[in-house]
Parts: C-alpha cells; sequence; structure tokens
C-alpha cells in the first residue's frame, strides 16, 4: 500500500512524485516509455535543442552587421541530434536521480486502473491510498487521404529524421507546427505551413502573430486552408471555396494532440469530450483519485501539468491549495520568440472588463537594437483592467521573449497593479525593460 | 520660469524630464555633451554593443558541438565599432525625441548652479521652481606613477581604440573592469586584472566570484595586489609585501568613478566625502533642490538614478513616493554573465537575520544544458528569511543572468514569500525555471 500511486512520468506525475517524496509520503510512479515522458523525449526538451542548434546557425551566417565574419558555416544535421540525444539522456537521468532521492519508487510498464484505488502493471497490483492519472496526450493525425504514406510523420518521428528534406509541409500553424517550421526554415529549407483557421498560434495576441508571420520570410502561409488530400508530394488543400495544391518532400502531421484516455473510461471516472474532469484540486468523480496534466485538457502545458501536480499533492497532504489558470505563462521558441502571460487584449474585453493596452517597441530597447540590429521585429504589449489598474496580460514577440515572461507571471500571479509595477527597477540595460516601458506607455 | 530644471541629460536626468513633461510640467534639461549621459554615450550601451559582437565570435568559433561548423571565423574591431557608435547615436536620436514628445527643453552647455533656484548656462540665467542635480559621476584615476602614460586609458577612451592590443592589463576588477576584461578575452587576447581588494566585483556572492573566477580562463587574476608603478609595458604591484610585475600593450584604469559635484560646493549645498547628500525623496539639504543618480554616490547604476529621478518628480507634483534600495538589480555583461538582487547571503546575516539559502545549478535546467553545454558555469542562489520566509535576495551567474534578474526584483519588491513563489508557474523550458528550483531546494 503506496501513500501515492502515480500513472505517468511526465512533467505532471515526476514533479508530483518528487514534491510527495519530499514531504515523507512513500510512492510509485509506473511509466510505460521514458521517465520525463513526452516533454523531455519527444517534446520541449529535445525540440528545444535542436531549435537552438539551427538559431545558431542562423546567427553565424548573420553577424556581419556586428563586425565577426564567418566563412563557409555549415550545419550538419546527425550532428545535431547527436548532441539532442545527449540532452535528453542527461535529463532522464536527472529525472531518475530526482525520484531515488525523493525515494520515489519507479515502474516501468502499462499500468492498467482498476477499481478500489488499484493498478495492474504487466499483471502485478498494486494498491494506493490516492491515484494521480498523469497519461498525458498523443499527435492526433486527421483522417485525410495520404495521410499514411511515408513521407508524412508527426513530432515523434520528425525528432529523428535521417536526412534533412529540401522541403517541408507541416499540417497545422500551432506551437508545434510553427516550432518545427521554424527550425527547418532557420537550416534556408523551404517551409508551407497550412493552417485551417485564419491566423497561426491561437493563444498569441493577433497584433503579434501578424509580426510574427510577416517576420518568418523564409516560410509560406496558407492560413483558412483546409488539407484535402496527399499524393507523394503533392498536397492538395482547399482556400476560399477552391482546390489549391503545393510540394513537399515532407508533411509533418501537427494538428493537435489528444488526452491519453484510453482504458480509463470503464472505471467510471468522469470523461468528457476525451477529457478527465477535475475540479480546482485536481480531483476527479473518484474518491482519492486525481488527475493532472494533458490528460485533463485544461492547459497543456508542462508546467502547467508540473502546477497540477503540485497542487494534487498539496490537496492529499493536507495543504490548501488550488489550480489557477489565469497565470499561466507560455512561450513559442520560434524565431522570433513569442511568449505570453495572461489575458490577451481581446481575452480580456471578451470577459466584459474595461481595459486599457499599451505596446512597445523593442528597438526602442538598447539593449535589443545592439544585439538584435536595427530590423528586428520585437514587440511588447501590456493589457490592464482599466478599472482597478491590474495587470491582466503580458503579450511578447522578439528576443528572448521565453525568458521574460517569467517575470511577468509573478506579476500577473501576483495581481500586481500598474503604479506598484512603476515601482519595480529593472535592469538598465536589459529587454526585460520593455516590460516597464510598455507599463509607462499606458494612458 | 520653469517647474523643473534639470542639470544633466544622463538616465537619472532624462528619465527625470520624460516623466516631468508627461505630467504637464514644464521642463528644461541642460547637458553639457551628448543627451543619454556616461550611460548612453560612454558606458552601458556602448560596452553592452561591443560585448555582444564580442560574444558572437566566441560562439561562432564554439558552436561545433550543437552541430554547426564555421571555417575561419574573424573579428573585424573597426566594424564592432561602426556599429557600436551607431547604435549610440539611434539611442540619442531617442532620447532626443522622447524629449521633443514630452515638451522638454533642451540646452546644450554647462551649468552652474546659482543661489535661488538659479542656474546659468554660458551666461544665460534660467529659474526654476525646483532644481533635480543629475552631473553623474566620472573616471578616478589613481595617482600612481605611469598612469600618465599613452599606453594607460580609462574606460571612456577603451571604447574607442584604433587597433586591438595584443595584452590588456585591467587596474580594478569591479563591473566595468570586468567586462573590458571579458570583453578582450572574447577575442583571445592576454589579460591580466590587478584587483587590490581580495576578491573582485564587491555586490557579488562570494561563492560566485569563485565561479566568474574559474570559468574566465583566459584572465589572470592577481588579486590582493596594488599597483605601484607603470614605466611603459611594464606595471609593478605588490602582493603579499612583495613587489611583482607583469608586462601589458594597454592598461585600463577602472578603479572606480567620482561624483561630479566641482563647482556646486559653493551654493551651500551638503556634500559629504564628495557626494551630494539626499534624503529618500531625494531632496537635498537646500528647498526645492533635489539630486539624483551617481551624483548622490547612494547607488551608481543607471537604472537607479531613473528610479531616483522618478522619486524626485514625483515628491515635486506632490505624488507620495520614497527611493528604495533593497530590490536594485545588477547585471555584468561579462561571459559569464552574472546579476543579482536584494541581500546577498553574507549581507543578510549582517544585518542580524536569521536566513535560509539554496543554490540550484543551471546545468540541472534543461534549457541551459541545451543551449550552454555539459560544461558551462551556472548557478543561482536564494536568500530567505528564516523567520517571515520573505526573498531577500536573487543571485544568478551563468546564461541570460541579466534578463533572469528582473523577475527577481519583481519578487523582492513585492515582498514574496517562499509559499507565494511556489505558486508562480514559470514556463518549461527556460532558464527562468532556476530561480523556481532554487527556491524549491530551500529546506
Amino acid at each position: 500500500m503506496y501513500d501515492i500511486i502515480i500513472i505517468g512520468a511526465g512533467p505532471g506525475g515526476y514533479v508530483a512524485a518528487e514534491r510527495a517524496g519530499k514531504m515523507g509520503k512513500s510512492v510509485l510512479i509506473v511509466e510505460k516509455e521514458h521517465l520525463g515522458g513526452v516533454c523531455l523525449n519527444r517534446g520541449c526538451i529535445p525540440t528545444k535543442t535542436l531549435l537552438n542548434s539551427t538559431k545558431l546557425y542562423k546567427q553565424a551566417k548573420s553577424s556581419a552587421p556586428y563586425g565577426v565574419h564567418a566563412g563557409d558555416v555549415s550545419f550538419n544535421w546527425n550532428e545535431a541530434l547527436v548532441w539532442k540525444n545527449e540532452v535528453v539522456q542527461l535529463q532522464r537521468n536527472g529525472v531518475s536521480f530526482l525520484m531515488k532521492e525523493n525515494n520515489v519508487e519507479v515502474v516501468k510498464g502499462s499500468a492498467e486502473l482498476l477499481e478500489g484505488k488499484k493498478i495492474s502493471v504487466d499483471g502485478k497490483i498494486y494498491e494506493g491510498e490516492n491515484i494521480i492519472i498523469s497519461t498525458g496526450s498523443s499527435n492526433f493525425v486527421p483522417p485525410v487521404p495520404g495521410a499514411e504514406g511515408n513521407n508524412v510523420v508527426t513530432s515523434d518521428e520528425i525528432l529523428d529524421l535521417k536526412e534533412l528534406p529540401e522541403s517541408l509541409a507541416v499540417i497545422g500553424g500551432g506551437v508545434i507546427g510553427m516550432e518545427f517550421a521554424s527550425l527547418f526554415s532557420n537550416l534556408g529549407i523551404k517551409v508551407d505551413v497550412i493552417e485551417m483557421m485564419d491566423e497561426i498560434i491561437p493563444m498569441m495576441d493577433k497584433d503579434h502573430t501578424r509580426v510574427m508571420r510577416r517576420d518568418m520570410k523564409g516560410i509560406n502561409f496558407h492560413l483558412s486552408s483546409q488539407l484535402l488530400k496527399i499524393e507523394g508530394r503533392k498536397l492538395t488543400y482547399k482556400f476560399e471555396g477552391k482546390e489549391e495544391s503545393l510540394e513537399a518532400d515532407l508533411v509533418l502531421m501537427a494538428v493537435g494532440r489528444r488526452p491519453n484516455t484510453g482504458g480509463l473510461e470503464k472505471t467510471g471516472l468522469d470523461i468528457n469530450k476525451g477529457r478527465i474532469v477535475v475540479n480546482e484540486k485536481m480531483q476527479t468523480n473518484l474518491p482519492c483519485i486525481y488527475a493532472v496534466g494533458d490528460v485533463t485538457g485544461l492547459s497543456m502545458l508542462a508546467h502547467s501539468a508540473s502546477r497540477m501536480g503540485e497542487v494534487a499533492v498539496n490537496n492529499i497532504c493536507g495543504i490548501q491549495d488550488r489550480m489557477r489558470y489565469n497565470a499561466i505563462p507560455w512561450a513559442v521558441y520560434t524565431s522570433p520568440e513569442a511568449a505570453g502571460c495572461g489575458m490577451t487584449e481581446a481575452e480580456a474585453k471578451a470577459s466584459g472588463r474595461v481595459v486599457k493596452t499599451a505596446s512597445m517597441l523593442m528597438k526602442h530597447n538598447g539593449r535589443f537594437m545592439a544585439e538584435h540590429g536595427k530590423t528586428a521585429a520585437g514587440t511588447c504589449k501590456v493589457v490592464v483592467d482599466a478599472e482597478t489598474g491590474v495587470l491582466l496580460g503580458v503579450h511578447l514577440i522578439g528576443g528572448i521573449s521565453s525568458e521574460l515572461v517569467a517575470g511577468a507571471a509573478a506579476m500577473i500571479e501576483s495581481e500586481l497593479r500598474v503604479n506598484e509595477i512603476k515601482q519595480i527597477i529593472f535592469p538598465h540595460p536589459s529587454l526585460s525593460e520593455v516590460i516597464r516601458d510598455a507599463v509607462w506607455a499606458l494612458n
């Protein structure tokens, strides 16, 4: 009998295990593949590692304005993959160490949830006082004719391509699709993005998605376009009622991910639209059974899963805590990077609030100019409740937006008001000042 | 008669002018050289621009582990200077625009403070309801024999070197000295640093200065060493009572800066140890005369000066505000970068508090590993009040520490406690997570 059994060792599961172990609970975590889950093995970590390699390549070729000249810059895809695999392995070792350090028992295998807070792993039965389901999500491939072809991959397979294609078509302009589009475009590969909606990356401010598309000169965007079929290299899609086509060596399917709820339906768990239903304590409808991360479909981000894991463990341990969704940052590691936290202007207005917004171009920032040049795209937009002055959202594109957004998350989570933010001293010269400058630009 | 006359258009003066102008005040700002002051023209901005160029050079030569190969990487110092000058000019234009946009009158010339809230600029008299003195500071060259030689420069002249030296000796291991040491070392130039104290960069945590020195393999450090004389290329210094010597083509004097109080003594201003004495509203002993920035000697950082300028203007405008020094971030743009905010462990203990600290190595961070490799130095240390759980300090070395510290400043300024910080969601994978992980590592 364990205090807590956790199914799935992704960022929801392993963080829950670590926190629970630290609090002295007896914890069992079951993982059918590798510690770290999709994020560490086939998501965040490998993609950011490869993206960084391609950014270094692009940088090495374009540093002449700064006085740096490099002849014969070349990119070795296989070496980049070797490094990516090494980073993944090192991070897996790190999670393994964390589990040992916190006395978490790790079992490899496929877990089946049984009645009465029991699970079965390869025929062996384990029992827990509490169970946390963190089974994650999987790539969804739409039933398009030709999608099963050899030249069609998902984000799982594209991370281990034997060789680079000459051209790539990305189906789906969400975060995953856009990161891969940027990765291959950074290498000079022709990229087409086909997106059904009228804009890429749904959570981004619409002013910023336009900036991003304009700045990604090597990528052809086909918005409001529906893929109809794939015939070898030929992709046919519908745009404004007409059939159009394009050619690509490789097709990446990145239309979305679906929660992994297979086998869970029969247990009596409340599953709605393919997602396990949870309350703000991450409790399911079954006593002492919690669910966290992608499988809840509430916020399909690694760091949301980790926080949900903490909330579940705190509630199990009798510590008051609840999951909130208003200050979850997100980041897209494209070139240019983009990130945000809190409400967009559109969301804030839709919520019925009176809002004020202001934007500040990064080119007015000394460090940004010095390091990114005169023509780089970049802006920061802040959204504020006009009645209370509370900061509702911060949205960034350009530079190292992904590293600035944690500061924004701290401010939004702390419900800081404009007058309080104005008293925070930002280091000069740093790109982080753009947040302060956007706040000062509010009327 | 102006509402506010500001003497000196550095980051203290021009920010004060901007804020006051925005509030409808009639403002005159006097500058004897260039808008932006030392920071923009001979400090922060030009050094960071040149440092970035040298970092790009170093990066281009060392990207092979990531699969990026560049042949014949070369650095063109003159091109780097051209870009540096362009950035400075663009930023100056920006300040000029800000002044116009906020109806600030700019007068070029040397201001003399007269009695009765009047000033004289090249013989012309101006009168203000209030005066803000933001005259900044200047490089201090110690009276060492040989310091007037042709091969001895300060940070003013080194920014416009006609050609690179083959070797450099830096006198003073503070922020300015270390940034130039790093800049030239990045280019493969032999660098020696001579520092009188037993450690570099006084405000850094001593655990971190050790990490920095160990990581700067191309720099020879001579600590607890006092420069005695310079004879051409030969520098003689005293170490443990003995005279030792080293040779260098160029010598950079970076022992410190002194507040510019010349001509102010006769006005009756309270000046102590060369600094204008101010209270927390930035008021001097004379009615309606304020002082901000380096000339107060209280915190010789550009962003401190700007905040002091805001405090002065707010008090002039009847808005309650006071300067606080507990949450001022600092950053050093060396390779590796370092930054911090709030108290070091030593300072917190010296203040009589019971403190808890924890450190987290950056190599455990997925993004840091992916982008900086297996051997890069990096760590984050947090200092917490053990009795209240309030965050007192965050200290960083490695990666882009300079961009993470604004988030730390927001947390310290907001007096967040450990339990509140644990509820902030940090984006994954980002280096910013190292702050959260250090907080979680606290016992």
